[in-house]
């Protein structure tokens, strides 16, 4: 029997079409099937690399990156996704670029865009900014498309806006599905996704916000926590309402981090900033008012500071279910002892999740690649099983023969 | 019939073998026959890869790229098409290098080049040094190789000197004969080379310079405009005079925006600062006079200032060939009300015709492809048609047996 | 008879098989028998190469580069070899990173290598520190790939660190192979490896102690030369005595470049910082002592500054054997009247090395190749083989059917 004949089977069951020469700017955008042909590719995806089968389905190609803030992890994500495909990354380094001439998002789109299969975006620190952002540049090079300037219509991948981050709440997921052995057995999980003490402030709000307008979806019980005066989107709330109700799940806000962990399976423990903040942060970053960003800044390390119990205790670890529940984060973590004084996570609890940790963002690549794999292949089944026939060795070790 | 025979058709008629092993440095250093070379085999690998067809003729190998200015499309073409045709791009950031410690240019380009197939430059600020710069550079690495350092002989791509922009003005061109259906029907069309204000200073005199030495092949009738003092290289005029004597057509040289633009088929408004500024600049920048620098910018902004009129109206559009020239630009332009308050182009002429400028730049990928290609293959020719052969998809889709 | 056969043969009387998935970090932790595989890699991989044949043994995959200190010749080499091979390099470039947050090495190393067959690591600046980052480094790749985090281990390339320079040494002895016609005749040559004046400061340690502790396996006379009080890490002499002892070679430390050069067949005289100096920096460092750190720079240079007369003058050359010593030199040098007003060698000595100098570096891209090839393949000696009966060509030049 073929490696890939159970994922295969998988994708036959589910419709998936609209995603051919599509983009992924959030999950909520995405019907459940179409999030689940993404979960399956990215396991085939994996199986194929597992046994040594080169994934390669682009002999040429560029992956184009554009990273507005600092990254590491999605950074290497997304390179290792366009590797495993077969894409080359060419990074978009606004430094180095002549964009300041006062050139539009239209024209760099499209310049960059000649031979690009790929562009993958992260811009996160600017309310109301990011997405659309992103949604420009689709528009720009889907009309260069039309127009015949661009032979290839490049898909987006969202790396992080000021709503989502489908990329790393995909990989979260997965990795739950992994770890409670299949996607059916989310259902009745309980999700704390809460707020956490960090001594840095303005970190982004994508996380919370697309875990909550994630893992809504599989009939989970999700709760958001966080203390007065830390509200997230409120939009994403309702998205996250309206799929708890659909999946069979729930779905409440609460302002106690114990209420939260509370006999629950997983736990999702990461600082953010108020969104009302955010907003004031990216007013004053348009007015270039640096005074005003010192001084919010300080208020806001300040508001942080009277809410250190908000930590990812072991005491509190211990009301979770069994004592035991899944802890997760994105990473870099803030860790009490280790990378600050007092942080989102106690170092014992941290130490004791370092491998699932590690697992979860090890799906990340995956993810990414299997959005742009479902979004450039007009038949994956067909061009998963056509990998696996033609089985090219991805590293030739000599090792058949002997 | 098979994609390439007409491309095929085309170069057998041409004689183009001195291009194998060979450099591009300035267009008029090549024959008619190796201009349309390069014109044939960009279309050609356009063709295949239009019909997802693999254009790899490295199985690997490295274009090392080493931009001495900011540069967006440039930068992007030259990955671009290095990766059409198999190469990985190692850029050459001097910033993060050990040149400083005083290295000759011989050694860099040989510690560069042990696995180098194409060093592709960019160095077009210093009057007198871009284009030394990358002889310099292929001397190196021709006696590297000679001497048996070198195993190979990296191709040398200019992406603009002091003196040429040969990728650029190959593509221009090659955009022209795209829009008016074929070379042969250049002949006789006015070309309107003209100065344009901008805000900003010091720009590059390569594209003027480039466009006249170039278009002036095609019997084409090309006038190059600016006002007094704007003069650009004198060596280039006498080539363009020499030029355009050959083929049949004409070049001279106007103050008079007017004038160009009168009955034009074809205009290309851009700024330049005078040739005479750009080599003071070299000699302050020689002598690290910041001061001296800080003066001339001042004063080259004040004189552009009195020649704000130079600028691509509406009404002066009118003026062309039934009011529709083509307008051409090798971008980022200074758009009047969007990118500066008054600049090289009214925002309405420029939207109109954003279009053909995207595919304008589009060719310059197939361009530099086209060059590397012309000197890398020893029988192009034989080359195209074992591609199509081959048949290897670029992207495997699935959907052809579906 | 096929190409390979030569190095086949010599490959099959060497036992290499613990290099199979395993790392490179100090020459004198290899056996003879290892370090002679990789230079007989390195030699195949080469003729390969020569002949057009693809040596891509990699169809996707990433080697991770992460430089803490500038280059130029180690990047591209690694660059090069990654290539070589079929691997795409991704750079960790700790400014753009999210390292700054307090993350560990286990994080980072692990975060990077989802997909990673390589990381090549320069870190050489900090005494007691590179060679420990390495080993940190590999210790949280090796648990993460026993944790099942990482699906392929990857591998380390050492590109230089405060103790050795195992890439360098290895392209400069497999230098001397091919100048003597064999590694068997360099038994009986004088080896000088001295410190020679350089007004800078700081040299890494790394290149006089990697030369000391490779050079003295191969019956070679190795005597070290340094002015009293620029003394080096001093277990890697008694490394060097005791590959000496065992090679039946010799090893001496004088304090006279004088001694040293009389009757030596190679000479690789070159700038260090002593090794207590560089004891003292990185604890300067570790503290953030700017004021120290200036104050220990200008003693130092003044230091040098005495010792002038360390020169590889052209009097000196001819004290060599026959006045025609091979002179070595890990470039860029220091060169008198050239890149400095006095520095390590006369610039008629250097001009007339320059060949062989640049044929030494070419070595570096292969010899990291063959660290990477013996790691990776489980039958090295099979793979070579494949290679050259599948004949892939490296460029598609059209070149052999007509």
């Amino acid at each position: 029997m073929a490696i890939m004949d159970q994922y295969v089977a998988i994708l036959d069951a589910l419709r998936f079409n609209k995603m051919y020469k599509n983009d992924f700017f959030l999950t909520w955008e995405k019907t459940q099937d179409e999030i689940e042909a993404v979960f399956t590719v990215a396991e085939a995806l994996k199986a194929l690399r597992v046994n040594n089968i080169s994934t390669r389905i682009f002999d040429s190609g560029l992956g184009i990156s554009l990273f507005r803030d600092n990254s590491t992890r999605t950074r290497f994500s997304f390179s290792s996704a366009c590797n495993l495909l077969g894409l080359e990354v060419q990074d978009l380094d606004e430094g180095k670029s002549q964009i300041a001439h006062g050139e539009t998002v239209r024209e760099t789109a499209n310049m960059i865009s000649f031979m690009a299969d790929v562009i993958g975006i992260r811009d996160d620190m600017y309310i109301g900014k990011g997405n659309k952002y992103m949604h420009d540049v689709v528009n720009a090079v889907d009309q260069g498309f039309k127009d015949g300037v661009l032979e290839q219509r490049p898909t987006l991948v969202n790396l992080q806006c000021d709503i989502d981050h489908p990329t790393q709440v995909m990989a979260d997921t997965l990795h739950l599905i992994n770890e409670f052995g299949g996607i059916e057995n989310l259902r009745g999980k309980k999700v704390a996704m809460t707020w956490a003490y960090s001594p840095s402030y303005g970190k982004p709000l994508s996380v919370p916000q697309g875990v909550i307008g994630l893992m809504t979806r599989f009939g989970m019980d999700v709760t958001l926590a966080y203390p007065e005066g830390y509200d997230i989107f409120d939009d994403v709330k309702q998205v996250a309402a309206k799929n708890a109700a659909e999946s069979g799940g729930s779905f409440q806000v609460v302002n106690s981090m114990q209420e939260a962990f509370k006999d629950a399976d997983i736990v999702y423990p990461k600082s953010w900033a108020p969104f009302a903040a955010m907003q004031e942060r990216t007013e004053l970053y348009g007015k270039g008012d640096t005074a005003g960003i010192k001084e919010l800044e300080k208020r806001l390390l300040a508001q942080n500071a009277t809410h250190k119990d908000w930590t990812c205790s072991e005491e509190l670890m211990k009301t979770t279910r069994d004592g035991k529940a899944l802890y997760l984060h994105c990473l870099p973590a803030d860790i009490t002892g280790i990378s600050c004084k007092e942080g989102e996570v106690d170092a014992s609890v941290f130490e004791r999740y370092r491998d699932p940790l590690y697992k979860q963002a090890s799906w990340k690549p995956y993810i990414i690649a299997a959005m742009i794999f479902l979004s450039k292949c007009r038949h994956p089944q067909e061009v998963l099983m056509k990998l696996e026939e033609n089985g090219r060795e991805r590293i030739m070790t000599g090792g058949c023969a002997l």
